[in-house]
């Protein structure tokens, strides 16, 4: 595995693969690898001729009071799990190579998609997300990306961008990776206390019942919002951000179930605000 | 010369012409083809495998109240035209192909540079002419781009978000094209009466006249400013928009002259926009 800390050496070894007609995939991550990362890296390891995994905590997706410097990181360890699936560039850019003095392009999905959810509370953050993702199209030029159907509504702005601006890139969307326990896995989950982290099931718990609720034939989003609220509200420290039900490809909120379906939750479970979200079809 | 109509025509010849290792050059247009187009067409001939051309007139770079359904359209002459010339592929898209129903997504270089000059009078052109780009960038996968120095702004706006997004795209920009008179070729210029014709000549000779005053010492941008405008404001009905002396890299506005200078003027001749500008080294 190569470990690649430029702009311009990624550029050749892209440009070099392509020229001897290889297949590129790409996993754009923040680092502080987990099991979630590792799946999306083995199934690009099955479909690509070279694998690509980025590591960079993206300052322009953060929010001034957000956890930017405290995000954890460690890249030995990162370095270790890539060589375990057998990736072979590990791309480390520095935020100055990224991100130089008077950068000021940004690529935005507006409306409704990117401001609900996480965009409420978080009103910068899918702006940076689609800017890096962007960036990291343009340096890596991927014929698959792959990203983990943990952050949904990411994974729906980063499709409704391959979309309209007509990038020719397969977007490959993995299954969640759940703890023993349920707890969708997540680099922030470090920040829990033990005491948090026995709480933090709740949310996978929550949604699943919700689920089965559905399976038995409910179909009001009204009661499946009611029934997930007061199963998390009776935790605590859990405070709910949301709970939402859409539709899983615009996210607009339904009012009956049916069709493609994502519910999705935001809760802050002491200091650390966790997602998680079930997706399926009625 | 094949003239192709959708994206997914144009993406099938583009990907076949890459994996030959064919080299390709993209000339974007609005149509209304004139000298100045074609001596991109020409030196982009001589520089690629592929010549694409496109032609579409971009509803999200013109404002509410400007000239959108007006703007001069004759596609026969343009296949005319683009045939004299060698270009491979003639790509002609639908609106509706380019930004269907729900389109969301946008490209924007913010800040001072899309602001400044033609982006103060037309608040949302730049933003519309980046996000086109980058999709024909997407769609055309070219090598190098071809633009005409005629659009100052817009060139160095272009640089910039090559710059900031990791375009691995060359941008080529080609001189001016002039009539005999000097002015500027432009498809708006058909918008001119023959009077207000006869009058448009003084942009470029008031430009030409300051930049005769520089060779000869003039280092004051203020006192430039101030005689290209006297130069204009003397012919009728001509109402200036701007008249700028500006760092030809940054757009940024300069008081003394070094260095690379760009200097342009947009000009309102009757009901007619018309711009301007001369770029160089002091």
């Amino acid at each position: 595995m190569d470990i690649i800390r430029t702009k311009s050496d990624l550029r050749e070894i892209v440009n070099k693969a392509l020229g001897k007609g290889q297949t590129i995939g790409l996993i754009p991550t923040m680092g502080f690898l987990h099991e979630g990362h590792l799946s999306l890296m083995r199934r690009a390891r099955r479909e690509n001729d070279l694998v690509i995994v980025s590591v960079f905590v993206n300052p322009t997706q953060f929010g001034p009071n957000e956890d930017l410097e405290a995000y954890p990181r460690d890249s030995e360890k990162d370095i270790t799990l890539m060589r375990s699936v057998n990736a072979d560039i590990a791309f480390f850019p520095d935020a100055d190579d990224i991100y130089p003095y008077g950068y000021a392009t940004y690529v935005q999905v507006e409306g409704a998609m990117a401001q609900t959810l996480c965009g409420r509370s978080r009103p910068i953050h899918f702006r940076g997300v689609t800017t890096i993702v962007s960036k990291l199209f343009h340096l890596a030029k991927p014929h698959r990306a792959y990203f983990g159907q943990k952050d949904a509504q990411q994974v729906a702005i980063i499709a409704k961008m391959i979309q309209d601006l007509d990038f020719d890139i397969e977007l490959v969307v993995c299954p969640i990776i759940r703890e023993a326990d349920g707890l969708a896995m997540s680099s922030r989950n470090r920040y829990l206390t033990s005491r948090e982290r026995s709480k933090a099931k709740v949310l996978s718990q929550a949604l699943h019942s919700a689920q089965a609720k559905i399976k038995n034939g409910e179909r009001s989003a009204a009661a499946v919002i009611q029934n997930i609220t007061e199963r998390i509200a009776s935790v605590k420290p859990a405070e709910i951000d949301y709970v939402s039900v859409m539709d899983a490809v615009t996210l607009n909120d339904v009012q009956a179930l049916r069709g493609k379906i994502l519910i999705a939750v935001a809760v802050i479970i002491g200091r650390t605000r966790l997602i998680d979200n079930v997706q399926f079809e009625v």
